[in-house]
């Protein structure tokens, strides 16, 4: 079994690059940190490249041993992003699919400019878990295999696919889907219990600070708002979302 | 105006104090971090202490002006507790209602045991948003005048109020109430959208963790749990609690 003890180690400092987007771009690659996501992307068959893990802490992973690599704490603490080193941390390699794989699928989500790791994480967690069968990330929003957003995830985001594309391209691969907008402060809106979830949709979600772009308000057949009470103004984005497939779930499964 | 250059001054320290929570139990205040919790509070009648702003920034604060006190940027990053220090730090007083004074109010949620800030603020900002008329924190919840409590509540802090108590007690003056527990893997559970609503209720949150304790399981009326796909594992607690709340007011208001 390999053992690293040196900080400086060029596996070490691979790893470590990984902290940066640019870097899992270049590479295709992320990191999962602790023993719970590097198991549950094994078990969606996520491919593990290398985990680094304390001597005592082996025998955790025997699901990957060939690729444990022994290191010390202090290498642990360099690679996490967590104040606290986790007991292991894996390189893993990213799933890349395209919207064309994904034809088929009825229930549909887009996020646009998310920037907020915490709320993109939750959302994922909440597609897995309310059956949405695909998660698209369009505009400016931030990676997936950000390590705050595969936190947040809490293992949902080895359980959907998510591709990052263009609204304008998804209406053009779903034309006849009912895309859903989802807005505030807007005449002619539909409850979001009393939708048809049954037809094919593509329930879109816009940042908390500048909800949807005109442009995807305007591809939209189908406009929605949550109602609030008056003295309050908004939602967070990820409850509101998390909301929308839980409606649209509970009226069609 | 009062101007403060040294960081070292009483009146400071005793602010810089405030981010501890003994502090805030000892002294009946709490600190609102920037200009919008600052004016929402004001707004909702929050008694303000006093606003510790940069001299620029003064205007902004008219509506509080006897209160302003002038600082330094190195002043508002010690009593900050945010990376990058706001426009302006108030010391405010926390209200305190008891639960005598809620007699009448028919829609009530308890959060038992939650210890995540950033969970609790977005159910206090559901909470107002989808017209819970109080919630109340039992067991060992963290408190609500937790800087990240206070920032992730979006203002929903002021516009419900909130009460630290116990369950026990809760049920001693509701009797008649329909306790409604929130809970995973039990059997005899009601769907959240089958249950009536109209008759006074008080929904019951746990932590993400461990779920509600036996003992607020063993007092409900209705036990209750959001189907999600069998593959996944759990819902974010403040997305579970929110979508609760927001099926509670769609089916009543």
């Amino acid at each position: 079994m390999e053992e690293i003890t040196s900080i400086s180690n060029l596996k070490i400092k691979e790893a470590v690059k990984l902290q940066q987007k640019k870097y899992r771009i270049q590479t295709g690659l992320f990191l999962l940190e602790g023993y719970k996501p590097i198991y549950e992307a094994h078990l969606e068959n996520v491919q593990i490249e290398a985990v680094y893990a304390l001597k005592e802490n082996i025998t955790e992973f025997e699901f990957v041993k060939d690729k444990i690599v022994v290191v010390t704490e202090a290498i642990l603490k360099k690679i996490s992003t967590t104040q606290s080193a986790p007991e292991a941390i894996a390189v893993a390699k990213q799933k890349t699919i395209t919207l064309e794989e994904i034809q088929g699928k009825k229930r549909i989500a887009i996020l646009e400019n998310i920037k907020d790791a915490g709320n993109l994480g939750t959302l994922i967690r909440s597609a897995a878990a309310f059956s949405i069968d695909v998660l698209l990330l369009c505009g400016d929003t931030i990676d997936i295999y950000n390590p705050k957003v595969v936190r947040s995830a809490v293992g949902g985001l080895f359980k959907i696919p998510v591709i990052k594309t263009e609204i304008k391209e998804v209406k053009r691969i779903f034309p006849n889907y009912n895309f859903i907008a989802a807005v505030v402060n807007h005449k002619n809106t539909t409850l979001p219990q009393d939708i048809d979830y049954t037809k094919p949709f593509v329930i879109m979600l816009g940042s908390e600070a500048d909800g949807l772009s005109s442009d995807a308000v305007n591809i939209a057949n189908t406009l929605t708002t949550i109602p609030i009470a008056q003295s309050t103004e908004s939602l967070n984005l990820s409850v509101a979302g998390s909301i929308l497939f839980y409606i649209s779930t509970s009226k069609t499964i």
